[in-house]
């Protein structure tokens, strides 16, 4: 035990929203008011950026039903930020909590924001200022270290999983090859989320394609073609971070060939052939119609910011373990050490079950690679194109569960 | 009363599946149980396709549960085609229905369908064979003549809306400009749905660009300069469909600038720079960028065929209504005309409610134009870059509940 220390505390949001992350600021909020020696609790306007601007909301004045429906509320609803503070960006951050006789500081983010947290929690400690740095994990890639999940990701897989049972539907109805291309630039954890959609043997998606093998043209026709040739259409779902053999994203690939491509037009200027995910997503399409004259019918979707933003989808699992490691986030801070993040235990056993514990901000923000997590080998079939139904067992309750689908069995004798 | 004519029936699905197709499909399946006189029940699969190649489920002998889950089940679970059948086609159709007795044609799809329900029809009259056709409306574009909206719309709309509000808090957490491209290459009811998103003043969608109006890219990019000044983000709402002055489609034309810049390459073949609707959104970014310095993020989203196959929302109205048309279909099919559609009716007063009634294939499949409805000019707003709110009045009722939405109001004094 290292006291209460008596003072105010600040708490921010980094990185791209989640469907919960307002779950685990509203967490923090909650629990904040049991502890009297906590004052003021000021909510950073866009993470550090509302810091060292000097921009807050006054957490302790939010009506509790107002609070239990940011909590249901996707994004973030005190903004975020993209800002990586360095070592001097940091030093103003102090200052202001120094200013504000900030005591707690309560960072929900990805390993960036852990870094920043560790960072500030350096400087107050050469200072002599007790300040207790905790980090709230979040992120829909799945790829923070140390923990078995991270909050943000059941959500943004059910999202995957509902999208996919629906695409799926959509393309018995219409035969055809559909490609959707998913968020995740050098994690699986989401592509491979798709697998949920599958409830026939004959359910899409029937191809994977993830960040953490290299992916090859020629391959990819082949695949698509052997499973057009055997169910008369197909089923895609590939990560937007897929790399070629050097290990260069096709993505970027993409972009170059267009800019080689792209020439001067002189009624609206440059024409800017931007690529990202959606362009890549034209790219494939436009190779598959190219090579497979047999296959008459190709389209492609890129799911985009819908993964992580959609309002109506999330999964009641991640909900509550957002909250929950908000909630412990504060518990954590007020007796234990002076910095740390807070990381999700899967507990043994066959039902599944969740603790929480305390670990340092160093093991979720090392100096050294690797600074996340990809998605384990046994999860990834051999030839590299698919993922194995053992990975529902890791991702299965983190998602709950899903809707149904129902179909008709009975052919009629003419 | 024409009485009731004893022999088969066929129903089938057609085009682009919507969230409630089934509904409808259900609802005629339910609904021919309480007529004996009415033999088999076979389910074309994909649509006139399984009726010329005899394929068919027995709809009669599905277990009622099933049917249920069906109902609630996105996509066409007979299957659906694209196939627009010619005099020829529906020769066939009519001689498989001659061949199996079927007295009864139930066709759920769009105007295409309603036209091949009344060759169909035309051909069984000419041979004095009492065939009673009925066209079922479905479609997301909601652009069929007669009816006041169409089953699939609102589900659709649904979608959209949460997809924006969703898109517009994650705009606000990390600022800058975000493009998302909807459904609707003629009519923009779709995209004008996502009006609903609004809550607060300064909620997005703040531009709407629509098909009904020419799109300029001049214009574009001062309306979007004049929303990011004021409020520092911007969200915008554009269908696919969006013309230029001389009628073209933007996706056209971005596509032919595309071609025009196309290389060869030597290493995987030709590079096929096709270009749906995410070439388009990847164009405006580009544009975007390119035109505007001080905007520093720029995004773009295709929602793509999510909007009609996302599994997980609906609308509760639009599935009411839906299965409804199908089992007026029914009804209608026994006492009165030898074809017809089922047209959904407002009726006057303060709640909304409606009714249905039995109008001529004609109506909805005329042979001069205009064949499909159109947004109508008084929810368009007079600089052509947005929809009024008096379009609420129209939409709301069709989507029903929206997920609420929680924010922070107290700042704090520093």
């Amino acid at each position: 035990m290292t006291g209460h220390q008596t003072g105010n505390a600040i708490v921010g949001q980094a990185g791209g929203p989640t469907a919960v992350i307002n779950q685990s600021l509203v967490g923090i909020i909650e629990e904040v008011q049991k502890y009297p020696h906590i004052g003021r609790l000021l909510g950073a306007r866009h993470g550090v950026r509302g810091i060292i601007r000097e921009q807050f909301f006054d957490l302790r004045r939010q009506p509790t039903n107002m609070l239990e429906l940011v909590a249901k509320t996707p994004a973030a609803a005190l903004g975020a930020t993209r800002d990586k503070p360095d070592k001097e960006y940091c030093e103003r951050i102090f200052e202001v909590f120094k200013k504000l006789d900030v005591r707690y500081f309560f960072y929900i983010g990805g390993n960036d924001s852990a870094q920043t947290a560790h960072i500030v929690a350096g400087i107050a400690d050469d200072a002599k200022y007790d300040l207790r740095v905790m980090h709230v994990p979040k992120t829909i890639d799945n790829d923070l270290l140390v923990t078995d999940h991270c909050p943000g990701y059941g959500s943004a897989a059910k999202f995957v999983a509902c999208a996919f049972i629906g695409d799926d539907l959509d393309n018995r109805a219409l035969q055809g090859v559909k490609i959707n291309v998913l968020m995740g630039r050098n994690a699986g954890f989401l592509t491979a989320a798709s697998i949920l959609a599958r409830q026939r043997p004959d359910d899409g998606p029937h191809l994977v394609y993830l960040p953490e093998r290299s992916f090859a043209l020629d391959q990819f026709v082949t695949d698509v073609e052997a499973v057009y040739d055997r169910l008369g259409r197909c089923v895609v779902a590939i990560s937007e971070g897929i790399r070629d053999e050097h290990g260069v994203p096709w993505a970027e690939k993409v972009q170059v060939m267009r800019k080689e491509a792209a020439v001067e037009r002189d009624d609206f200027g440059n024409v800017q052939l931007s690529a990202g995910a959606g362009s890549l997503a034209d790219y494939l399409v436009g190779s598959l119609r190219n090579r497979c004259k047999s296959i008459r019918r190709v389209r492609a979707d890129t799911y985009g910011y819908l993964q992580r933003s959609y309002h109506g989808c999330y999964s009641e699992v991640d909900a509550w373990e957002a909250r929950l490691v908000g909630q412990m986030a504060v518990g954590y801070s007020l007796d234990a050490e002076q910095e740390g993040s807070v990381a999700l235990v899967r507990l043994p056993g066959t039902t599944y079950a969740v603790g929480t514990r305390l670990v340092g901000l160093k093991e979720v923000a090392p100096d050294e690679p690797p600074k996340t997590k990809v998605l384990p080998d046994k999860y990834i079939s051999e030839k590299n194109n698919n993922v194995l139904n053992n990975f529902r067992e890791y991702v299965g309750p983190l998602v709950g569960d899903l809707p149904k689908v129902g179909w008709f069995e009975q052919t009629a004798q003419i």
